[in-house]
């Protein structure tokens, strides 16, 4: 059958050419006569996959020589609670900037470690729909770290976008869940002390976690804990401190492949950006059927999300969608109303085809 | 290329037809015109996955209905911290039987747990190449778990085989790393309080960790800590709690589904014992030239170790049998010599021509 538009929030499209280079050599990786999930994490078959996608990683996120870029497990949700047992000792306080569903998890996890022995969570400021700006956040002096969602695939909000609102300005390491916009726009990485994104929006399968780290802040972590929770343990077994995900780093580096074949973030960049202001556009061209929710400036070039008239309407939008073959454009359960993610291998002609259905939708029934 | 005879330790082997329908469908998964990696893990395609294998893992093991099976991330090392965590409060003692590495880890990982308001661990008992029997233990009393490694990956020694050392007899609920054995063998789950499971030997690749416990256990277990590391949320959530990593869940649906086309545990233990008695053959038959260091009645039928002469001739021995496509034969690290995985998709021709190499080269050099 021919290939659907997945505009799904996660676990989403990945690369046809890396999908069509893991179908091809599933059962013979590299003339071994094993497939690549077969193979031992300490061998040198897979370890050539393993920092390959680790030097990917660094090349394409521009990542300093003085930050540490390990692969663990376990989602964003598993960073939510090890992040403050690294860097949040008992007596200091973490600030964390909510912008949405995703930045709300991140406090309510950091905040039920209180009893392992972990400092306290500070919420500095807190928006719906919208990115705090720098002079609404009630900073801690002394902070530990601030912690920031860059992109929130729930609410469809993003920092940082052009015209929009920057990242904070912080004394304290500014910490990023940048789940669903890492590899899609470039960044500064120095502006960060923390970025950590589970893989499955824009650079891979679901179950590898991209973790990149400061040396200092490595260091600086505690060790009065198991290993397998620490930073430290991690980077100094270069990510193979127990047997790692193999076949999901392997797609990790099969993605980044055709990341760079495609130009790399810049080109990216500028794709992710045209397909978002296609769905925009239709939003904004349809004279009032589809309202966008989120504050000008902080509209998500991943997740843009929308409401029609009516429950009804958006219950037929999205079944005369599915059965054009768009799939996974269903809101959130949280919020209703419509999503369409539009990550990295999401094909422009998919967002062309929903741009136009939108038209001839709102047409029929506006 | 021919398909390689692979004897690692893990990530291992896999059954050939769960790789051919992985590949057969890979860019389309039931007509969705989506890889399984893409699909939503909230959508009814990849669900029926999710709850397919649960229930594969129910029936094969036997599990009764008070008893909880989760997917979980992070393999057996993240279950060392999250075990105690979850089940021993300050105050409490734990007991540690130990049999090899994996049960040091345990140890280890455990004790260090100390400051996250852990009760204390105690090494009830620890021996080198054999399972410490019974009368042997320093079982506490009133001990929040007794932990025991039902396989030692690295040392192949095993816990109930035939005529060997039964599983301990305890009051508190005894809780197994099945990591290296799990379906590899009839196991009588009532026996257990918890049993944990990497995936990449046994029942898929690595990056699923496959977790049974019962559901007195799941209540009783810690609520003061983040949700992430509690049973009970994962519990509740049914394995959904956050993205679950997808492609390995449905390659252990795959898996377990090739066990059932094989005829069920019973039948693939079957299978075990007559491949590890082909290779335990060829030691004894050796005249001395091979040696295996473990206990009788303690020789895993999933990892057999063995020694040569001198390092030299296990060098020889590797290189040889890498050059007839017999791959992953290398001791481990901390003890060198030959370790012969034959985790249950290790076919029994291949052991076969282990075993046959092994009586060539053992006249050879002998």
């Amino acid at each position: 059958m021919s290939r659907a538009m997945n505009f799904s929030a996660g676990p989403a499209a990945l690369p046809l050419s890396a999908l069509e280079q893991a179908r091809e050599e599933l059962l013979d990786f590299a003339g071994s006569g094993m497939s690549i999930m077969e193979q031992s994490h300490r061998g040198k078959v897979y370890e050539a996959v393993h920092f390959e996608a680790m030097d990917l990683v660094r090349k394409h996120l521009e990542v300093p020589a003085d930050y540490e870029i390990l692969f663990l497990q376990g989602g964003a949700t598993m960073e939510f609670a090890t992040l403050p047992l690294n860097l949040l000792p008992k007596g200091r306080v973490a600030d964390y900037v909510v912008n949405g569903a995703w930045g709300e998890k991140a406090v309510a996890e950091a905040s039920a470690a209180a009893s392992l022995g972990v400092g306290e969570v500070h919420v500095a400021a807190s928006a719906d729909f919208r990115c705090p700006r720098q002079e609404e956040l009630a900073l801690t002096k002394g902070a530990a770290y601030v912690h920031v969602t860059s992109n929130e695939t729930i609410h469809g909000v993003q920092y940082a976008l052009p015209g929009g609102v920057p990242f904070p300005e912080t004394e304290a390491p500014l910490v990023c869940d940048m789940s669903s916009d890492i590899l899609g726009r470039r960044v500064d990485v120095r502006r960060f002390g923390v970025i950590y994104a589970g893989a499955q929006k824009n650079i891979g399968p679901s179950g590898v976690t991209v973790f990149v780290v400061r040396k200092d802040l490595v260091e600086a972590g505690r060790k009065d804990m198991p290993g397998i929770f620490q930073w430290r343990a991690h980077a100094e077994a270069r990510s193979l401190l127990n047997t790692p995900p193999t076949f999901g780093i392997y797609l990790v580096r099969s993605t980044l492949r055709w990341l760079e074949a495609e130009g790399g973030v810049p080109a990216i960049e500028a794709r992710n950006e045209a397909k978002a202001a296609a769905i925009y556009g239709a939003i904004a061209d349809s004279g009032g059927f589809y309202t966008c929710p989120v504050a000008e400036g902080c509209r998500s070039i991943m997740n843009v999300v929308f409401r029609l008239p009516s429950p009804e309407l958006e219950a037929a939008f999205v079944k005369k969608a599915e059965a054009a073959r768009m799939i996974g454009l269903k809101g959130h359960r949280v919020l209703g109303g419509i999503r369409a993610s539009l990550y990295n291998a999401v094909e422009p002609a998919w967002v062309s085809t929903l741009a136009g259905f939108m038209k001839d939708f709102a047409t029929s029934n506006g």
